[in-house]
């Protein structure tokens, strides 16, 4: 990967004397930039450009090509591959447009391309992308003319959008965030996001890194790389709906994925996922300031006005105001002279003039034991204190870092001075109050992304019993029936509710009495899987007559709603009263393999969509903190005059789940729906079930 | 109020030949601004500035003054404002601080200074402001030195906090947003923010007003004036948490309300809130568009990138994008020769490099009956393609005008380029592509706003019921009992369960054969509010066994947990059982008046809080309104498989308490819990109710 960000020799190919050529603003941006390496132009018309010969050909150029970078038509791209291969180049970017993204033509196109590039030993970058750039040496192989301005710093890209890898260039330029390294990978045929992420995850010059992803391609690699990376991962993953399947689809191939799982897989392996540029901007200045360890903050401004938006926006963002002692405040108040000063936090400075005080007290506060970090709001006049503020800013951020505890500032002041300060500071800048606060909202929850253990859960595991099942199915090409589901269930320790299998009424009868009335009678079909949707579910039935009505009823309402179904059983249950009702599933994602699904059940499930997702395997605390992500979760634990719930068998249940599918991959999708949550000590117990297999490729193996 | 903001003549005091003094400034920032008047320094030393003599005391300039604006040390404003209401000044803005924001000696100062301008006829700002700005004739009273650059337009802004007033200015100026007037009005002894919002609402010079809120002093009057409002009126009440509290009363002397009660106020009055500096510019720049009508949006971009990340926000703010039909796509086709043009919607238009054919796509897609809006998202290189770009925008920003359409523009280029266009276009351009969707999106709320009628709604109303229970109440110095707040509740239209009142065990046996099994029996107490949480309610008897066992289980508890607590009597209530457990309610606030609160109901109520509230009276429609925002409204309206509820009677309940809180302003707080929703047709029935009332100040009236 070093090949493409750090070559002595570039061949630019494509370059014409035209005043349209956009070959040209590559070698633009390379001297813009000042690369430190020798670049070569090459271009059929010939001529010359900046002083230099433009080649006919790559084959023409008399130096080795450590990286050739290629904006022709597309139709040409192949030919020129090759010669490049010929030449002995082993790194190319493809910059040019109109292949895979485009139709059939295109997709040949770059088949061809990427035969020849293997058939010659070439690694290359695109079709479709604007390459790469390297800060550290000037190297910048984009087709659109780029702002060098740009500081150089630890912050590192990868982008599927040349687009919007420039927008972030732009960001980082006006923020004075500093860039290490870019690339744009395009159609990504070759050299795709892990590649890349693998080598920043190494890269000494790198210290941050940033995706902006509209498909994944190996999702589960990408979680492997990013849980051993030492460094902060963000990411930007779009294409997430509907509206933007299409055009994602046309403009870089990219398939979108179900985005609540890209959200889990992200968040498990320690990755932290951003929206909006306005995001990435808090993370990033965010993570250039000491770690926040705790969540008690406080917040010193020169406008009471910025103080009073500051604590509102610490509330919402659930940080604690740290309470200062009224000893430490008469210390501070007799060692100042600052009788001006309100001192409270938000500790309004209003009526202190003088800016050297600022910092003593900034120092006194910040280093109190009950104050993991600070919020300073400095308004100030561009002119008369412009020297002062910046002094003050330093200091500051000298202090944040002596005290290894974050100070978030705010500058208020005209947008000019604004935009010096942020790129002439070493430290990070805020332009508004609510940006200061949320950024160290991003710091603090970040600090908390725990990548816990994704070890297959020990616990009961009859992998016999399951196989047995799945081999009838499989041999029978269906998916297992409801008390199939539930053997499998119990076969891995997922409680099930007791059912006894009857062929007709009076079966039913007798297996009510045996089981003790109420009791709850189901219909068994491989041909119906929304059982209550047809009528095929009476509850609560008290006698044996109410059980023979129910069952008649039954029969009835299937025969006229589902009049082909093939009735394989009716299963006769005990009512279990009482409890919560909660949903437990798993399903296979395309990107990321398994995933497990715990969350609210019954009548409110499609309104609140109170849902936790993760990727499996996981053990139990994953499964604990699924549990306690739902809004739900305070009634688990038990709310006021209520009695919690058994969590302990619920965390059981979901890793239990997490196990089954780890050791069978032929699970498409489970669902055990409702699964009651009993008072603590008394369980929880699966009331229904429901899976797909995966078609029986393999049936007899 | 146009004294303030269009004197001849201004006197600045508390001017000083000082580096260090503040009102040098003030009259600094007038000569910036171009203040078009004439402008008298005075100051106890004397001395010139500007060229200009300092006089040493109002008294001696001899010139009539408009307006007189002070900044010198507090314990000197009394006797300052009685110099100005002496030399017949009328107008007065006191900038000072320290006064009732700073404790009782300050609160003294500032009652002496404003029964000396009652004296004189004075009407004055402040204390503890920036006072004003007009930039139309260049009056500008700040002590802080502020940027001239900002554009001249149709914006208006009253703020509580001056240095969020500065902070409103500099983002106005790097947006190129224009301003009219500012006022800040820091402790609002005489002006407060109502007179003001009432100038600018009649001022011919703003188009649009700003308020920055830390406390509201008459929120009925404000909705009054609000409600009649032909311009937009965006307001940011900060102070929403326990955290600010301090702090903003330190602060401007704000008192804080409650939250919600301020949201609906705003909204049913037609104001928009906004909370951070970001969304402001989001509404100003959406309001500077011709309106949205519709839902229906498309979005054409040069980047696919920003094109796939628009189509994901249009998503999520829940917009449309419009199908364009395959014939219409030909016909651009062919007419627009753009073979390289994806025509979908989003429209990535990457490879075409033709800028003025955007124009033209642009208005032929624009034009379609199934559009309302556009999102324009332009790359571009700041050197080569500034001019053609700029040309694109005012093509663009004509044509939105031109078809009554608004068309949201990004600019993707460098930040010098944005921040140049910004200060130099008409029409308004976004940071991000986010940004011009969101903006896009409060457009479009906005303009849904409706200010429903605020009359008292029609309906049975037995006052003299209710006045003769209040009266006994009163007469007897306590709250209704349930049986009590039933008969009030029914009086007004609101359906509640049948109860007999009990006094013993023998009475409720009888009680419950009277109402036939099941029943429920609830103790009634005055000192008792948390029945249930004290053991004093009893669900579900069947017998008259059960009755007799749970009211001895009963009476056990409370003596247990209550024994203070005077018993009044037993209700027996038959139970009813099936629909949806909701919550009605009532309470006083003391801004707005009295609310109206409807919710979910039931064990969910703590977590999901799923509430709507409206200032009454309200009518009908706001009612629906009310519950078509709660999240279970779906389950209301019936989801899957599941029967409606009676919404009809719903909206009746909620307006009868609406009534009855107009009829009966004692009524300090009041709950209908639960308020059980049955099916269509069926109606709904409260089944428990509490009210308090004001404590009984005319008892015997």
């Amino acid at each position: 990967m070093r090949g493409f960000f750090e070559p002595d020799t570039v061949a630019v190919i494509g370059v014409s004397t035209s005043e349209s050529n956009l070959g040209r603003q590559i070698s633009a941006n390379m001297s813009r930039f000042e690369f430190n390496g020798i670049v070569y132009e090459v271009g059929l018309k010939g001529g010359s450009l900046f002083g230099r010969r433009i080649y006919r050909s790559v084959s023409d150029i008399p130096d080795h090509i450590d990286l050739a970078v290629i904006l022709t038509p597309a139709q040409t791209v192949p030919e020129i591959m090759r010669e490049c291969g010929r030449k002995g180049v082993r790194r190319v970017i493809i910059e040019t447009a109109g292949f895979g993204e485009y139709g059939e033509e295109g997709r040949a196109l770059q088949e061809r391309t990427a035969e020849i590039a293997v058939e010659h030993g070439v690694r290359f970058i695109g079709p479709n992308c604007i390459g790469v750039v390297n800060k550290l040496n000037g190297l910048a192989t984009p087709f659109v003319s780029l702002d060098p301005s740009v500081r150089r710093g630890g912050i590192s890209v990868i982008t599927q959008s040349g687009g919007v890898g420039i927008s972030v260039l732009n960001v980082l330029a006006s923020e004075g965030l500093g860039l290490a390294k870019m690339a744009s990978v395009g159609n990504k045929i070759d050299i795709a996001e892990n590649e890349l992420l693998e080598y920043f995850i190494e890269d000494p010059d790198t210290d941050i890194i940033c995706m902006y992803l509209e498909g994944i391609n190996d999702g589960e690699r990408m979680i492997e790389l990013a849980r051993r990376s030492p460094k902060p991962i963000l990411v930007q993953k779009s294409n997430t709906g509907s509206a933007a399947r299409g055009i994602a689809s046309s403009h870089t191939a990219a398939l979108s994925a179900d985005d609540d799982v890209v959200d889990a897989a992200l968040r498990q392996s320690g990755m932290a996922r951003f929206r909006d540029a306005e995001t990435l901007v808090h993370y990033l200045k965010a993570l250039a300031l000491p770690p926040l360890e705790g969540n008690r903050l406080v917040v010193l401004s020169r406008s009471g006005g910025h103080a009073v938006i500051a604590a509102d926006e610490c509330e919402a963002a659930g940080f604690e105001l740290a309470v200062l002692p009224q000893r430490f405040l008469n210390e501070v108040q007799s060692h100042l002279r600052a009788n001006v000063i309100r001192l409270t936090n938000p500790m309004d400075l209003g009526d202190l003039f003088e800016l050297e005080l600022y910092g003593a007290l900034a120092e006194r506060t910040l280093a109190m034991d009950n104050v993991d970090g600070m919020v300073f709001l400095h308004t100030y006049m561009a002119g008369t204190e412009a020297e002062q503020s910046e002094e003050l800013f330093r200091n500051l951020y000298q202090l944040s870092q002596d005290q290894g505890k974050p100070i978030a500032i705010h500058a208020a002041t005209v947008a000019t001075e604004l935009s010096r300060l942020k790129r002439t500071l070493e430290g990070p800048i805020f332009s508004e109050p609510s940006d200061a606060v949320r950024s160290l909202a991003h710091l603090r929850d970040y600090g908390q992304f725990e990548v816990l253990s994704n070890e297959r859960p020990d616990g009961p595991a009859d992998a016999e019993t399951v196989r047995a099942i799945f081999d009838t199915c499989r041999s029978e090409s269906r998916d297992p029936l409801i008390q199939e589901v539930m053997a499998v269930a119990r076969a891995y320790g997922v409680p099930v509710v007791d059912g006894h299998l009857v062929d007709d009424v009076e079966g039913a009868v007798k297996a009510a009495n045996a089981l003790g009335y109420p009791v709850a009678i189901k219909v068994v079909s491989s041909d119906i899987s929304h059982k209550s949707d047809m009528g095929g579910v009476q509850l609560n039935l008290r006698s044996d007559q109410g059980v023979r009505l129910a069952y008649e009823d039954m029969m009835r309402r299937l025969r006229n709603k589902a009049p082909n179904a093939r009735i394989d059983a009716v299963i006769v249950q005990p009512m279990v009263v009482g409890g919560r009702e909660l949903i437990l599933g798993a399903r296979r994602d395309a990107n990321f393999g398994h995933v497990v699904l715990v969350g609210m059940g019954g009548v409110f499930v499609e309104v609140f969509n109170d849902t936790a997702i993760r990727v499996a395997p996981f053990e139990g605390d994953t499964a604990l903190q699924m549990l306690e992500q739902l809004q739900i979760y305070p009634i688990l634990h038990g709310v006021r005059g209520q009695s919690p719930a058994d969590v302990d068998a619920l965390v059981e249940a979901v890793t239990s789940v997490a196990r089954l599918v780890t050791d069978f991959p032929e699970i498409v999708e489970m669902d055990l729906n409702p699964l009651l949550a009993l008072d603590a000590g008394n369980g929880c117990v699966a009331l229904d079930a429901r899976m797909h297999l995966e078609p029986s490729a393999g049936a007899d193996a």
